[in-house]
C-alpha cells in the first residue's frame, strides 16, 4: 500500500515538526498541504496541545476544515475549543455542511447557537436547515453542495456551468437537472455530458427516469439501495419533488461501516462499540447494563432451576448437563437470530414473507434437533451406561432446538413489526431467553419421567 | 423511494409480459430496457424457465451482460445453462470484466474452459488473466478496463482520448497516468482535467502523489482504504508500479457488505449466512456443523462437573447458579472478543498495541467483576438467607468475569498473530471455553470452601 503508513506517517511528521519548532510557516505549510488530508488529520490528532494551537495559527479556516473532515466527528469538540470561537466559526462554515452539521449535533445547543451567530449569514443559513433533520436520515446525512442545471440549458451551457461550480461542489460527476420551480426532473452523467455534442438541449441528453430519496428516508434504506444500483450519488428531494441536496457514496461508506458495527455490536451484546482509546472505565460503563439485565435474567433461570430443586436431590446427576443443552439453545437462538436480523436488514425477508421464513426455521430446528438429540443420547448412553438418562438428555435437546431457533426467529421479526429495530434483540438476550426454555424443557422432562431415572 | 418496488415491478412486468406472449419484441425491448439493470435483473430472475428462454432470443449479448452483472455471482449459474454456449459466451464477453471472473470462478474449469474456447479471443485474454488472481485480493476484484491517459498528452488530446473510451470504462471519473512503460506515475480527477486549459500538459495538472495498491492485497484492507481516503476509483499495480487495473467504489461498498455479513455470521456461530431461498435442509447443514462441536465441548464441560459430583451431592443448590455464572462468563467474552475483532479489521488494535489493549481489558473486566459480584452477592444473601453462598457466587462470578473478559480479548488477538482469520474464533466457541472456565472456577471454589457452606 502507497498510503501513508505509521512508518511514513512518523517520517512526514519529523519534517513538519523541525519546521514547526523552529517557526518556518512556509516549511510546515509545504510540508503539511501536500500530503492527504486523512493523513494531515492523522498526524494533527498525534499532537499535543502546544503544537496543535501552533498549527491553528499556520493554516487558514480552509485548510483546516479538510482536516476537520477527516476526524471521526465525536471526536473533534476538543479540538474545536481550543480554537479562538471566530476561527473555530469560519473552520465549520469552510467543511462540506453535512460534516459540519455531524459536528455540531454533537455539541451543546448554547455553543451551536454561539458558532452560528459568529459565522457568515450564508453558511450559517445552509446548516440552521440541515441540523432540522433527525439522525439517521437523508437529510442528516446529505449536503447541500451539488450542481444543478437547468433543464432548457445547451450542453455547452451546461458544462461552462460546471466548470464554474466544480471546486465548491461535492460531486460534480452526476448532475441534477431541474426546472423552473428547481424540481428535480432528470439526472445525467458527466460521462454522458462529455460524449453530447455541445449544441444539444439537456432536456434531450438527460434521462428522465432519475432515482431520488424522500428526505426523511433511513440511511440504511438508502444504503441498500446505493449498492444496488451502483449510484455515486443520490438526490435527495421533498415535497413535489423540490431538490434538497444529495448524498454521495463515501458518506454511504460510512453508513454501512456504522450500521455494520451497530448491528454487530447488538449482537455481542455492547450497547456502543469501545473506541480504541476508551479507558478501562467507560469501556465497562458500555458494557455493565448488559450484564446487570443478564444477572437478573440469570437469577430468574435459577429460580426456576430452584423450583426443581426435590428433582435435583433426586437425581444430582441431572445438573452436569445443564451448560450442554443451555448452551446448544442460546447458539442455535443466535444462529436464527441473525439470519433473521440480516434479512431484515437487506429487504430479503420482507420479499420472501414472514411466515415463508418461520416455517423454514422451525423445520431447521427440527432437523438439527433431530440430528444432535440422536447423538446426544448416543454418547450419554455410551460414557454414563444410563439409556433413559441419554434418552431425556437427547429428547430434551431435540425439543429445545425447536423452540430456540423458532424464538430465535421470531423475536426479531415481532419487534420489527412493533418497528423496533430488531438488532436491540441482541445475542445475550435471546441466549438468556432460551437458557429459560431449555431449562424448563429440560426439568420439566426429568420431572415427569422421574421413575425412569431412579430405579 | 423512488426506484421500483415490489408492486411497481409486478406493474412493469404485466406490460413486459403482455408484450412476451404477444411476441412483441419491440414492445418487450422498449419497456425492459427502459428501466434500470438492477430492476431489470429482478424481473428476470423472477421469470419461469419458458419465458426466460423466450428473453435471450429477444435480447443482444451485450444487453443480457447488463442483466447478468445485477444478479449475485452465486445465483446465475443456471441462467447460463439455460443459455445456448455461443450467446453465454458472449454475454459473458460483454460483462465487465471482474463481474465476468467472479461469475466463472462459480463454474467447474471444464466449463470455464469451454466458454473460454468459444470466446472472442481478446475478451477470453482479459478473464484468463483476471482468472489467476486469489479470491478476495485486489486482482480478483479489479477491472481491466480503466482509461490510462499519457504523462506527455494535453488536456485537450486527454479529452478527446477520454471521449472516445467513455463507452467502455468502468469509470472516466479518475483518469491514471502512465509513463512509456505504462507504469503508474500520476493520478487526475476528471474534475481537475475539466477546469484545466487544453494546451496545458498532463504532468503539470496531474497529482504525482498517487496513492495505488497491490495485486495481492487484501479486499478488507482496501475497502478500509478507500473509505478513509473518499476514493471513487483506486489503482491496481504489479510489479514496478506497472498499472494492471482499477477497482471502483461500487464494488468495494460490495466487499463492504460481504465482509460484515461474514464477521456477523461468525459471531453467531453460522459458517455461511443462509440465503434467503435456502430449504431448510441447506440452512441445517449449514448450521450443523457448530452444534455438533458445541455438542462435544458441551460434554467436555458435563465432565468437568461431573468430576464435582460429590460436591454437588452435598450442596445441590450449587446447581441453580450454573446457568447464570456461565451465562455471564459467555456474554462478557463475547463482548470482549467483538471488541477485538473490531480492533484488528479496522487496524485500531494494530495502532494502539496489543498489549496496551489486554491490559484495558483485563481492568474492565475487574471493574465490571467487582460490580457484579457485589451485586450478586447481596441478591442471593437476601434471596437464599445464606451468606456464605452469596459470598461464594458473588465471588466466583467476580473471577469468572475476569477471566472471560481477558480471554475474549486475547483468543482473538492470538489467532490474528498466527495469521488465522480472527473472526472464526466466533461467539460460541468463546462462550463454551467460557463455561469452561467459570464451572472450574464456580465449583472449584465450592469444593474449597465446602465446609462453610454445609454449616
Amino acid at each position: 500500500m502507497e498510503y501513508l503508513d505509521e512508518s511514513e506517517r512518523e517520517e512526514h511528521w519529523e519534517k513538519i515538526h523541525e519546521a514547526l519548532i523552529n517557526e518556518q510557516i512556509d516549511q510546515f505549510r509545504a510540508e503539511f498541504l501536500e500530503i492527504h488530508p486523512y493523513d494531515q488529520a492523522k498526524i494533527f490528532e498525534e499532537q499535543p496541545e502546544e503544537i496543535r494551537s501552533l498549527i491553528y495559527t499556520y493554516l487558514s479556516p480552509e485548510e483546516m476544515a479538510d482536516v476537520m473532515e477527516n476526524i471521526d466527528s465525536e471526536d473533534v469538540e476538543p479540538f474545536f475549543n481550543e480554537m479562538n470561537p471566530r476561527y473555530a466559526a469560519g473552520v465549520l462554515a469552510e467543511m462540506s455542511t453535512d460534516d459540519a452539521v455531524d459536528i455540531l449535533n454533537e455539541f451543546d445547543k448554547n455553543k451551536v447557537a454561539s458558532f452560528l451567530s459568529i459565522m457568515d449569514k450564508e453558511s450559517a443559513g445552509e446548516i440552521k436547515e440541515l441540523l432540522h433533520y433527525e439522525e439517521k436520515t437523508a437529510g442528516s446525512i446529505m449536503t447541500t453542495e451539488f450542481v444543478s442545471i437547468h433543464l432548457n440549458q445547451t450542453v455547452k451551457e451546461a458544462m461552462r456551468h460546471l466548470r464554474k461550480e466544480a471546486p465548491d461542489a461535492e460531486t460534480i460527476y452526476y448532475l441534477f437537472v431541474v426546472d423552473e420551480q428547481k424540481c428535480l426532473v432528470g439526472v445525467l452523467s458527466l460521462r454522458d455530458l462529455i460524449i453530447a455534442e455541445g449544441d444539444w438541449l439537456i432536456s434531450d441528453v438527460m434521462s428522465d427516469r432519475v432515482v431520488s430519496v424522500g428526505v426523511t428516508d433511513d440511511q440504511e434504506e438508502i444504503a441498500q439501495m446505493m449498492r444496488d444500483y451502483d449510484f455515486l450519488a443520490l438526490p435527495v428531494v421533498g415535497f413535489q419533488n423540490y431538490l434538497l441536496g444529495i448524498i454521495t457514496v463515501d458518506d454511504i461508506m460510512d453508513v454501512m461501516e456504522e450500521e455494520a458495527s451497530d448491528d454487530y455490536s447488538k449482537l455481542a451484546g455492547i450497547s456502543d462499540m469501545d473506541r480504541p482509546d476508551d479507558t478501562a472505565f467507560t469501556s465497562a460503563k458500555k458494557r455493565l447494563p448488559w450484564l446487570v439485565i443478564l444477572l437478573f435474567l440469570g437469577m430468574f433461570t435459577a429460580s426456576i432451576i430452584g423450583r426443581f430443586e426435590e428433582t435435583l436431590d433426586q437425581v444430582a446427576i441431572l445438573a452436569i448437563f445443564i451448560p450442554l443443552i443451555a448452551g446448544m439453545a442460546g447458539n442455535t437462538g443466535t444462529q436464527a437470530l441473525a439470519v433473521a436480523v440480516r434479512g431484515i436488514a437487506t429487504g430479503e425477508i420482507a420479499k420472501q414473507g414472514k411466515s415463508k421464513i418461520l416455517v423454514r426455521e422451525a423445520f431447521t430446528g427440527l432437523i438439527n434437533g433431530i440430528a444432535c438429540g440422536i447423538l446426544i443420547t448416543i454418547v450419554v448412553y455410551v460414557w454414563k451406561e444410563d439409556f433413559y438418562l441419554g434418552l431425556l438428555v437427547g429428547l430434551s435437546t431435540m425439543a429445545t432446538l425447536i423452540v430456540a431457533t423458532i424464538a430465535g426467529a421470531m423475536i426479531p421479526l415481532i419487534m420489527h413489526r412493533l418497528n423496533i429495530d430488531p438488532a436491540v434483540a441482541s445475542g445475550p438476550f435471546i441466549t438468556t431467553i432460551n437458557d429459560i426454555f431449555s431449562i424448563l424443557i429440560y426439568f420439566g422432562m426429568a420431572t415427569a419421567f422421574m421413575n425412569l431415572l431412579i430405579q
